[in-house]
């Protein structure tokens, strides 16, 4: 197949545009100075990260199609966790130029179909050398007249829920970090996340008053939905789901495992939600996130610390 | 000041967000999941960069703060080569832990005061420890009802024109490359471009049938207006502007030479230009770009094999 340095910049473009369906938001697509997408509310939601190699994902651990699907996936959640629906991604990669066009081709694919997932499109990018495979995503979102869910909308009295898989990721980080293969469930969850994409359209429908994606671990981040709101949140470990499966550190991995994003919310006191919903506490007066009336154990990610 | 490796992630993101003012596109600021930014024409224009120590940058020839202008304008600039508006930027930054934090806050103070230059605001972003520099930039516009200005547009007969500096970014290199520290305009343009930011509406009012910023070299770049177009381009050497201060290599640093953002279009025929403007010449039948009738001297940017 050859490398991408073979390849070329613009020979390079167009093997991965090729491979990027465009949908109808994309009102034009890779190629020019810049794309231009439908925004019909008026308001865009739109929220960037970058992974880089080593520190995010390591090519040992993970093949480029999951790379792909997880770094589209953690962006699209956000914009989920919006109440959005995802219309568009932007993706700038960077890799040596010795790295194989396959390799490269393989990772715009998981781009694609995580997007085709959460019905967005990939709209525009760049590429560029560096010495580490680098992906910079940037996701946009369409609110649909709807006012977004942001993170301080809790009030005392309303219910916290969570929807989706928690410390399945982080169970599959320590057993790869221990050189194991299994479960198999636990190593996929960690190289690929499921975010529950409809979360956002249901707790939107349910009246949520505050709503975010689980990235950096519960605790911690529902710390931030304490912050910003000024209130306490109150969380009932034995509420929490934890699966056999996680092990005897289960408990754990739920509360301070980051990187299922799943997602989590607040809800009025009457909210009815769907089963999928899990209810796992209550908001308070007060401030912080209390597990069982005491201070939660400590964990979470800080991106220079860890 | 310390590091951010000490400041650590959210002690580093209140520090720089602190210095980003919101203009009023920007709805909702960094803090939630995404941001919101408002899209009036409900269409967004929407680019992507990412720029790499050592390939994109070098902290010993450039300092943060022209650093953080030079990726905010080159981004910039592609929203305005759209003929859009520019309104919000979202901005990745990874950096060693050893980093200093004052070198991070001069960074943003220079990616604030371009978004001022443009009009636009930072919106979001990210911040991630990595081995080098990197900064992976979107920008955002809005087309305020006209339609956007590709670069597939061109017919024969139409005037090619260009507003802005050619070749001063090139020569500046060149010159830092060598070990030598002036002239200093020209040093100085390379280490931060100034866009004509009013080009793009300039173009638009003027009827541009294509417009591009001229990021890899004006041939090179013309070259896509070429191709988009189906069409030829003549270029007359002796109307392209070519300043005394680039001496000898003049010519040729003003016909290849990139990231001036200097913008290039081409218009009816019959179009009044504004005096900001230069006639360099027309649109023709046939394919590619010629330059006083004769293929281009060769030149440009390729990422992957410069």
């Amino acid at each position: 197949m050859g490398t991408i340095g073979e390849a070329g910049e613009f020979g390079l473009i167009a093997r991965l545009t090729r491979r990027l369906p465009q949908g109808r938001d994309i009102l034009l697509g890779p190629g020019d100075d810049a794309a231009v997408i439908a925004a019909p509310d008026r308001r865009v939601v739109a929220t960037t990260d970058l992974l880089v190699e080593g520190r995010h994902f390591r090519r040992d651990w993970c093949g480029p199609y999951d790379i792909g699907r997880k770094a589209a996936a953690q962006n699209l959640a956000d914009v989920v966790a919006m109440g959005a629906r995802p219309t568009a991604l932007l993706v700038g990669f960077a890799a040596p130029p010795a790295t194989a066009v396959d390799w490269a081709e393989r990772l715009y694919d998981g781009l694609a179909d995580e997007c085709r997932e959460a019905g967005a499109s990939v709209a525009g990018g760049d590429v560029v050398a560096a010495p580490e495979v680098t992906l910079a995503v940037t996701a946009l979102g369409d609110l649909g007249g709807a006012e977004p869910l942001t993170r301080s909308g809790a009030r005392p009295g309303d219910i916290v829920a969570v929807r989706g898989r928690l410390g399945h990721a982080a169970a599959g980080l320590a057993l790869l970090s221990e050189g194991r293969d299994g479960p198999a469930e636990l190593i996929a969850a960690y190289r690929r996340p499921e975010p529950p994409y409809a979360a956002g359209e249901e707790a939107r429908s349910r009246g949520a008053t505050a709503l975010l994606d689980v990235s950096d671990g519960l605790v911690q981040d529902l710390g931030h939905i304490a912050a910003a709101g000024g209130v306490g949140i109150e969380i009932d470990s034995s509420a929490v789901p934890v699966p056999e499966i996680l092990g005897p550190s289960g408990p754990v991995y739920a509360l301070t495992g980051g990187e299922d994003h799943a997602f989590a919310g607040t809800f009025p006191p009457d909210a009815v939600l769907p089963p999928s919903w899990k209810r796992i506490g209550v908001v308070a007066e007060g401030t912080g996130v209390r597990v069982d009336g005491r201070e939660p154990p400590t964990g979470g990610w800080d991106h220079f610390r860890a």
